[in-house]
């Protein structure tokens, strides 16, 4: 269809039930406009501000979820990985492993990644320009997987704050196919309150602009209810939102591969 | 017709051959894809690097070569003015009286430019909000005079490299029309040469993200002999591109003129 | 006395008796301290976020005062000037004429200053590299002025904060003698009330840092009541606490200078 | 003695002899200023920019040299771990556990290193304010360890650049000791090389800053012969200039012990 690609779902993988419903309504809608759709759930979460943070259901657990839905819908799944050992785990129920912002230049984990021969999405790091993440492409290269894709989640822009730097996808796109992740790229962190914080109402403006800069997908965390989502609730799109949302990008898109 | 407007031109104004040749071109492409064009052209540069950096050709000898432009292609101008006495004298030839981004904060000059009646272009400082351009705006309308527009030139990221942050557009669209300013956004400051640099290969990818975001105009330096330009030759456009990327925005932005 | 030396005083002159009264006791302190002083107030305030802010009791009768405190105590004065033709007009009253940040890259203003034959303390743009200043340095310089100073006054760090770069102290030494504005520094700009923030418990940490790092001078803004000052209130510091603070960075000086 | 304590000590452990030579020396120089000392080594390497660097010559050959230093020269050790698993390995050779800069919001391994019982030094994130370290140090108290320090290692400044906001000194001793990394604090990042560059010229200047703002302690890297280490030979000390630095900075501590 040579519409972009989108890697969509929520946050955590919460129960059987929200992770069935959300891929429903997002499988519904990428039919219709022919984008093809990886679902995203992470299994545990391990970088929260706080100890008391929601971290999972139990690893296995959400994992088997992930494997539903990707049986259920025939769509792809997606998920995080944190310690070197979750990458052979994660292998059996998921297709592609993605490497977090914070740890993408821990080689073992990168290179674990690589090794399982599953597609490998490495987060740009917030600390990172968009140039070093050619380093990070060619350890898994270098490991024998040529499948791989970048991700750009923003960068740190002072402490409370990040930006994206559009120039960093045709950058980046010379190394990699290359995500914009509207959802974590809108994040501002370091709140007083030890919870990120975030700019929701931004998520048509960056994802408008980063399909006429030319991403090839694009990343969106999306709940019926963000705001009793158990994690990122604050940046989250609203479900109800996403078949707009993605029928104008569709349009934006169509433009733009006739430049 | 509901297209983009467009503030277009050289950096300075350094003969009127030039300005006439440059506009020519410029009045020949937007007449056909029905963008309204304002001529933008510098009478003096007033803020260089280096004091040996080229200033102007004599400030009415330059302001008249405006009007020239002005009167010979039937289009309204754009030029910068540096200190309270330059607004009288400019607004006596140009439409647009523009403040750039170092001196936003300077509320008499401000105030002296509001009060000549003409528009007002108020460019976003590299050390500022979106946010805090509220404050300008208001200095203008509380001078009497409604017709204001913001421009954005990027911001300051680290010491050598600006950013464009899309999230200002839709910030900065409340207070005032939004212009993006594709050239300076672009530049990087700061050089050890003393010379500022650029990266004239973004100006594709940061000008249709800029449609896609909603600005309601573009700013563009352009020249027929970049190169050669007596400044800002790192960042200007040259002219023999602009028709394709104008040609590409104006479909870009007949999209999002239906969302 | 090999001390650093130290220009103060309150941001803006309000009135004879409130400048009288704080360089009296300022005097007193740097007296005893053997701290080189020179006496800071600015005649106008040219570069308010709002419109409705404070500006001035008039230019000439600010000066006037300026001159009276130098006369009375015997001590040089420094102030900011905003246009051109305030070089020639303050040139008549103070020792030092003052750049203000935002204006340093203003040819015109910096060679009017330079022309006066004053000395000129360039203070360093919020969004200047410390290497960059040595452009402006230089536009002094080669208008046959060769007393120049450099104030860092903090960088542009987001949005909404400032960070002082101390690799900035011996970077701007190797071009001229080097202050740090330890008021200005701490400054939070862009906030949203239109009025800028700041961080006044900082001052002992900034402060002592500077000298440490070998700077000459010191530029703060102190005011017996900095609740009522009608500008930069946020960050004066208090003229209570002047004297300990001075005394402390005397001791840290007499280390310095056995390095 | 009240002076400020000390982690040195080369980058990555090469071999037990380069290990006890540098300890020797830097042994030698604390004992005669009463610097307490802890000697620093990394048993292995684990997020380098390009998969061909360094990465250690075993991780239980150089946790064996830790101890040996420990049990030559009667000094406590730290050392960094970067999976779970390394945290109770270490800890059998260590004193100190230290949490990288990149891994300080992976709570699993914060939460493992504590419960180790050892003393855990936590390096402020290049991506975190100082106000929220202090989440990461109620994640070692939480887990029932009150013996944790917090390090300071610069902030990204722009892609390619850091820069030590000393007012994050006197915020983080509000949560527990604080240091200053003055060797990883003057890194410059992602440089296109894809080998992290340096200004060490600036150690000396960033040293005794930190001193003067407060700090309880110092890390410095420092060799023998830092142009042939395998790894950070762009920031590391050479050995021989540690006394110099030390005996300034003790004689700069004794006076801020005074105020």
């Amino acid at each position: 269809s040579n519409n972009f690609f989108l890697l969509a779902g929520p946050c955590a993988i919460e129960s059987e039930d929200m992770a069935l419903r959300i891929a429903e309504r997002v499988v519904e809608i990428t039919n219709t406009l022919k984008i093809p759709y990886i679902f995203k759930g992470s299994f545990k979460k391990a970088n929260r501000s706080r100890i008391d943070s929601f971290t999972g259901i139990g690893d296995e657990k959400a994992l088997k979820i992930l494997k539903k839905v990707s049986d259920t819908f025939d769509v792809p799944t997606v998920t995080d990985i944190h310690e070197n050992s979750d990458a052979a785990l994660a292998a059996e129920y998921v297709d592609i492993l993605q490497i977090p912002a914070f740890l993408v230049r821990q080689t073992d984990l990168v290179v674990a990644a690589a090794k399982t021969g599953k597609v490998v999405n490495l987060k740009k790091g917030q600390f990172m320009s968009p140039e070093s993440m050619q380093h990070a492409v060619k350890k898994v290269t270098d490991s024998g997987n040529n499948q791989v894709m970048v991700t750009d989640r923003g960068t740190m822009f002072g402490y409370q704050d990040m930006v994206v730097d559009f120039r960093g996808i045709p950058t980046m796109k010379q190394y990699a196919p290359t995500v914009l992740d509207v959802t974590h790229s809108l994040q501002q962190p370091n709140q007083t309150s030890g919870v990120t914080g975030g700019r929701p109402d931004m998520i048509n403006t960056i994802a408008r602009a980063g399909i006429a800069a030319g991403v090839d997908g694009l990343f969106i965390e999306t709940h019926f209810d963000p705001a009793n989502a158990k994690s990122d609730g604050a940046n989250m799109l609203d479900l109800q939102y996403l078949e707009s949302l993605l029928t104008n990008l569709t349009k934006l898109r169509q433009v733009v591969n006739t430049f």
